[in-house]
C-alpha cells in the first residue's frame, strides 16, 4: 500500500510542478472500435434498447432509469435503485462522455461500453433478468426489434453480442462539448468569468490534472486508489473504504481502493458525489478531495474557486428524439 | 344494483339495432379548458414535468415510468409500480389520447388532466412525496424551473396549480391520429384489410359500440358498469369484483363496479388489459367483454375479426423532442 500511495504522490508533484497542463477541448465524435463501426441504423436501435424498460424482469427499469439521458446522464440519487427498489452500494456514473474513457463502471471492470451494457440487464438488483437467453427471447417476440436488428446487422440478428453493440454506438453519441472551458479553451477568453480562470489555475496547481487530465478531466481511462490518505474524520462520516473497488471483483489485495478516474465533465448536475454517493455537495467533494488524495486544506476561496470552475464544465446537451418504442401486438410478453 | 344493470342493458340493446355507428376520425388537437388556454411554453414545461423522476421521493419516477410516452403510454404490466417497487391493483391507463376523455383514472373520480395530475404525485405507493409543498419546495431549488415557470406564467409562479396545468397542456398534445381505421373512416379503403372491415360491422352488430363511442372509442367519459354478468368462470380466473371501481372512492354503493369507459385507441399495444391488468391478450379481453357486457359467445372467427379491427386503431405516434431537465448546480435536492 504504501509503494501505491508514494507512485501517486509523485504523479502529483509532477502535476504541480509543470507550467501548464494540455488543456484540451472535448473532441465531437467519439473513437469507434473496429469491430463495432457505427451506423446510423445501430444508434437508432441502440437509443430504442438503452430506453426500453422491457430490458428488466419488472417491465420498469431501462438503461435509462438509472443513466438519464434527459438530466446529467446519471440519476442524482446516492445509489442506484434497481428493480423492486433495490439499491446496491455504488452510484451511477454518468452516460455523457462515458465513450472517453478506456475503462467502464466505478472499479474500471469493463473495457469497453460494449461489455459494460452487458452487465446492468441480469444484475439481480438493477435490471434482474434471468439471462441474456431471455432478453433475446423477449426481444425476438416484438416484431419491430426483428426489422430493427435487421437494419442493423442483417437477417435473424437479435443476439446479446449486437443488442451490446447497437447499445454501445448510440452510447458514443452521447456527447457534451461546448461548455464554458471548452470555448475558452478554443480561444473564447470571455467563455470563462475571472473566479473561473482563477479555479482553474488553482485546479492545476494544487495537482488535480495529475488524475483528471485529458479532455475528459478522466485521465482516459486511468485507475487510481482512493482515499490516498488515511482520515477518521472524513471515513467515519462517508465510509469511503467500506467498498474496496476493483479488488471487490479481482479478489487481489493489490487492487484495494483502486477506482477509475471518474470524468468531471459536467460534475455540477451529477451530485452526489463518489463512488458510494456519500458526498452531497461540489464543494465538499473538492474539499475531500483535496485532503485525501492531495494532502492539502484549501481555503474558503481556493474551494470555491475550484467549485466556479468545475461549473464550466457542463457542456451542450444534444436535444435527440424521443425514440418510440416497438410494442407488442395484442398480447404481453413473457 | 338491480337498476343500474337494467339501464345497462336498455343502452346496450339501443347501440346494437342502431343501423349505423357515427364512425369517426380521431381530431387532431385536443379541446382546451378556458382555465388553462394551452401556450408552447405550457407545453415545454409540462413535458419536462412529466418526464422528471425527481418529483417522486426517491427520485426513480416520473409520470412517463407508468405512462410511458415512448410507449403506447402505459407499462405493459398488470399493475403499475412505483416508488421502492410498490405495486398497487389497478393497471396504467394510456396517456396518448386522455385528452378526449371527460374522466380520468379508471374510476373516473378526477374530472380534468389537470386534476389527475396532481393525484400520483402524492400517492404513497405511486411517486410517494409527502406534499405539494415538497414538491414545489424542489423545484424552485432547481434555477431551471425558475426559468420555466416564469416563460410559461409569469415570475415567481412555481405552485402546485401551474404544475398540473402544464402538464396537462402537454398530455393534450398526445394524440395519435392516422390509424387505419381514421384513414378509412376519411376514404381511403384500401386502409384496412377485408377481415379487419368484418370486425368493426361485428363489432357494431354485437354491441361494442353502445359503450366505446365516439372518436377515442371510449364514450368520450361516460361511465359504465364492470361486470355486468356475474360469471364465475371469468371472476375466478380474472378477480374482476374484488375492486369496487367508484364505489372505492365515493363510499356510495351505487357506484359498486362502475368504471370509466376506458380508450380503446392504441389497445394492441397496452395489454395486458382491464383494471387489474388480469387478461394477457386482445383475444381473451375480447372474449370476456362479449360475455360480461353483452352475455354473448363469439366464435373464433368472429372474436379474430374483432381483434383486427382493434389493431387497425393504433395511430402514429408524434416524433418527440427528449426534454432536457433543467440540472441541478452542484449539490442534491431534498
Amino acid at each position: 500500500m504504501f509503494k501505491i500511495r508514494s507512485l501517486v504522490s509523485a504523479l502529483m508533484l509532477a502535476g504541480s510542478v509543470s507550467v501548464a497542463s494540455a488543456w484540451e477541448a472535448l473532441p465531437t465524435a467519439a473513437p469507434e472500435p473496429a469491430d463495432n463501426p457505427s451506423s446510423e441504423a445501430k444508434i437508432e436501435l441502440g437509443q430504442i434498447l438503452y430506453h426500453d424498460p422491457r430490458l428488466s424482469s419488472t417491465g420498469t427499469v431501462s438503461c435509462a432509469s438509472c443513466h438519464n439521458t434527459m438530466l446529467g446522464g446519471e440519476d442524482n440519487r446516492p445509489n442506484a435503485m434497481g428493480v423492486h427498489g433495490q439499491t446496491g452500494g455504488r452510484s451511477a456514473p454518468t452516460v455523457w462522455n462515458a465513450a472517453f474513457s478506456k475503462v467502464q463502471f466505478w472499479d474500471g471492470r469493463a473495457a469497453t461500453l460494449e461489455d459494460q451494457a452487458a452487465g446492468p440487464v441480469t444484475n439481480p438488483i438493477e435490471m434482474g433478468m434471468k439471462s441474456w437467453d431471455d432478453v433475446v427471447a423477449r426481444l425476438k417476440a416484438i416484431d419491430g426489434y426483428q426489422e430493427l436488428f435487421e437494419s442493423a446487422f442483417g437477417k435473424d440478428s437479435i443476439t446479446k453480442e449486437n443488442a451490446t453493440k447497437a447499445i454501445a454506438a448510440y452510447e458514443r453519441t452521447l456527447i457534451t462539448p461546448n461548455s464554458p472551458y471548452d470555448k475558452y479553451v478554443k480561444g473564447d477568453e470571455s467563455a470563462l468569468t475571472a473566479q473561473q480562470i482563477r479555479g482553474m489555475q488553482k485546479f492545476e496547481e494544487v495537482g488535480c490534472t495529475s488524475c483528471h487530465s485529458g479532455p475528459a478531466f478522466n485521465g482516459e481511462g486511468a485507475f487510481h486508489k482512493f482515499p490516498v490518505a488515511d482520515n477518521g474524520y472524513f471515513e467515519a462520516q462517508h465510509h469511503f473504504k467500506k467498498d474496496k473497488g476493483l479488488a471487490e471483483v479481482s479478489k487481489n489485495p493489490a487492487d484495494e481502493h483502486l477506482w477509475k478516474v471518474p470524468t468531471l465533465r459536467n460534475i455540477a448536475l451529477t451530485a452526489p458525489y463518489f463512488h458510494n454517493g456519500s458526498v452531497k455537495s461540489l464543494e465538499s467533494a473538492v474539499e475531500v478531495m483535496a485532503k485525501l488524495q492531495l494532502g492539502k486544506d484549501l481555503s474558503k476561496e481556493e474551494t470555491a474557486d475550484i467549485v466556479a470552475f468545475l461549473k464550466a464544465l457542463t457542456g451542450e446537451f444534444p436535444r435527440q428524439k424521443m425514440p418510440v418504442l416497438p410494442g407488442t401486438h395484442g398480447t404481453t410478453l413473457n
